[in-house]
C-alpha cells in the first residue's frame, strides 16, 4: 500500500488520564505539515490493555505502510517494554526529562503511575478547587454581587467579551474565584462604576474586544439583531473602555486570544497568584 | 550560602501561555522528593522580558548556590541563547520531541510561537467550544431539560458526586455539550427513569460515589445536616446504583477521581468521541 505524506496515524497512550500526552503531541504536531488521525488510549495499566492498543499499532502500519507516531507515558517497565517493542515511533514524553533533572540535581526520581490532580492524595486541593467553580458559577454574568470580598478577581466587559468562559477556566485550572459582571444596554448610556465595587477597586479587570470581531460573534448568536450591529457594538466599546480608563481599571483586548491566553495574560498584568499549581 | 536539597526554585517560561511547561513540569517534578518554589513568566517574546526572567534566575543562584530548573519552551533563537547561558538548569520541553519526530518522518518542522487553542487561527473551533460551554451551563443541575438532542452525554447522579465540575471540564476541554441532572430527595423514594430520557437512553451515564466520601463532601458544604448524614447518603446511592443496574445505565465511582479522571474515564467507558483535539 502506498504511504500518504500528508497524513499519519497519532496514538497519545498513558497510564493516567493521557491529557499531558495530548497537550504535548498536539504542539509538536503543530510544527509538522502533515494531518494527524489521532486516538487516545488512557488507563493503560494492564497487558490486556496494551494489547488493544498494540493490535491497532499493527493494523495502522499494515494499512499505511508506515509506523503510526506514538506519544506516551507509562511507568511500568514490562508495558513500556512491548509498546516500545511495536511497529511504532515511540515519544516518552516525561522519561527524557526526569532523566535530565536527574542528572543535573543529582537526586533519584520515583516513578508513579501518573494522577492528574489526584483526589486521594490531596482532599483539600480537590475541596478548594470545587469551592472556587462553585464561587464563580453563582457570580457568572452579574447572577449576584453578594461576597466580593472571596473574590479573587472581578471581571467587567460588555456581552460577548469572554467573560465566562475565561471566568470558568481560571475556577477550573487555578482554582481562583471569579466575579463577571457585564455592562448591560441601560448602563451603557450612562456608564458608572457600581457602588458595590467600590471597596474592591483592585480587584478589577476589563476585557474589551476589537469591535468588528464583537459584531462577528453575536451576529453567530443573533443573526440581524441591534444587539449585534457594529454601531451597537461600537457605542459599548467605546463608552466602556472610557470607563475602563478613567477608573485606571487595568484591561486587555481579547479579540485574538485563546480563553487560555486571556486567563494568562490577565493573571501576568494584574500580579494574581494561582490558588492551584 | 548552604543549599538546601529538600527545596529548589523552578521556572516556567515560554513565548506562549506556559500552560504545558507548568503542567509537565508538574509531572517530571511530582517523581523527585523535593519541593518545588515554582513561578511562571508567560509570553516571553521579547529581550526586555527575558531579561526580568534572566535577573530572577541569577538572583536564585546566589541566594540559594543552586542553579534553578527551568521548563521552556521559547521559538525565537537569540531568546533561546540568552537563557540557555543562565545560570540555570534548562530543559526544552519541545524541541527534543520535535526533533525525534523529525529524524523518524524525515519532514521539516516549521517552528512558530506557541499559541494554544488560538483564535485567530481557527474560529470554527472558537465557536464550537464557547456552544458547548454555554449549552453546557443552560443545562447544569437539572435547570432544563430541553434541546436533549443536542447533548453528547447526559449526567446523572445524587448531589455531590461530582457532576457540574465533569460537565464543564468536558464542555472546556473536549468541546462536548453535556447536561447533567441531579436525583433529589423526592426522587429518591420512588426513583425512575425521566420520560424525557427515554429516546436518549444511549446518552445516558451515571455518576456514584462511596457513600463516607459524600458524607465527607456533603459535611464540608452543610456541616450536621440530614442531607450529610450517612443515613441519607446510603439510602440515595443504594436506590441511584439499583437504578443505573435496572436500566443499564453505565456509570462510575468518582470517590477517588480527579475531574479529568472522571472525564476520561467516561469518554473511554462511553465511546464518546471529543468533538475538540
Amino acid at each position: 500500500m502506498q504511504s500518504n505524506s500528508q497524513s499519519r496515524d497519532v496514538f497519545y497512550v498513558s497510564d493516567g488520564t493521557a491529557i499531558t500526552c495530548e497537550t504535548l503531541g498536539h504542539v509538536v504536531l503543530g510544527q509538522f505539515p502533515f494531518n494527524a488521525n489521532e486516538k487516545t488510549f488512557p488507563f493503560v495499566e494492564s497487558e490486556e490493555k496494551l494489547e488493544k492498543l498494540l493490535k491497532e499499532i499493527e493494523g495502522s502500519y499494515l494499512r499505511t505502510g508506515e509506523k503510526p507516531l506514538v506519544f506516551f507515558s507509562i511507568v511500568l517497565p514490562q508495558l513500556k517494554a512491548m509498546l516500545l517493542d511495536s511497529p511504532a515511533h515511540c515519544y516518552d514524553v516525561i522519561d527524557n526529562l526526569v532523566q535530565k533533572v536527574q542528572n543535573d540535581t543529582q537526586m533519584t526520581p520515583m516513578p508513579q503511575l501518573q494522577r492528574s490532580r489526584s483526589v486521594g492524595k490531596d482532599s483539600e486541593r480537590y475541596f478548594d478547587r470545587i469551592a472556587a467553580i462553585e464561587y464563580t458559577l453563582a457570580h457568572d454574568d452579574g447572577i449576584t454581587l453578594k461576597g466580593l470580598e472571596k473574590a479573587d478577581i472581578i471581571l467587567l466587559g460588555v456581552s460577548r467579551s469572554g467573560k465566562t468562559p475565561t471566568s470558568l477556566y481560571m475556577a477550573m485550572q487555578f482554582g481562583l474565584r471569579v466575579v463577571n459582571y457585564p455592562f448591560i444596554e441601560e448602563d451603557i448610556k450612562r456608564l458608572r462604576l457600581l457602588p458595590e465595587f467600590e471597596i474592591h477597586r483592585h480587584k478589577l479587570f476589563g476585557l474589551t474586544i476589537d469591535p468588528e470581531r464583537l459584531t462577528q460573534i453575536r451576529e453567530n448568536r443573533l443573526a440581524g439583531s441591534e444587539y449585534a450591529s457594529t454601531e451597537q457594538c461600537l457605542a459599548e466599546l467605546s463608552s466602556v473602555e472610557s470607563l475602563f480608563r478613567r477608573e485606571a481599571i487595568p484591561f486587555i483586548n481579547t479579540s485574538t486570544l485563546s480563553v487560555e491566553e486571556i486567563t494568562t495574560r490577565i493573571l501576568e498584568k494584574s500580579g494574581l497568584r494561582r490558588r492551584l499549581l
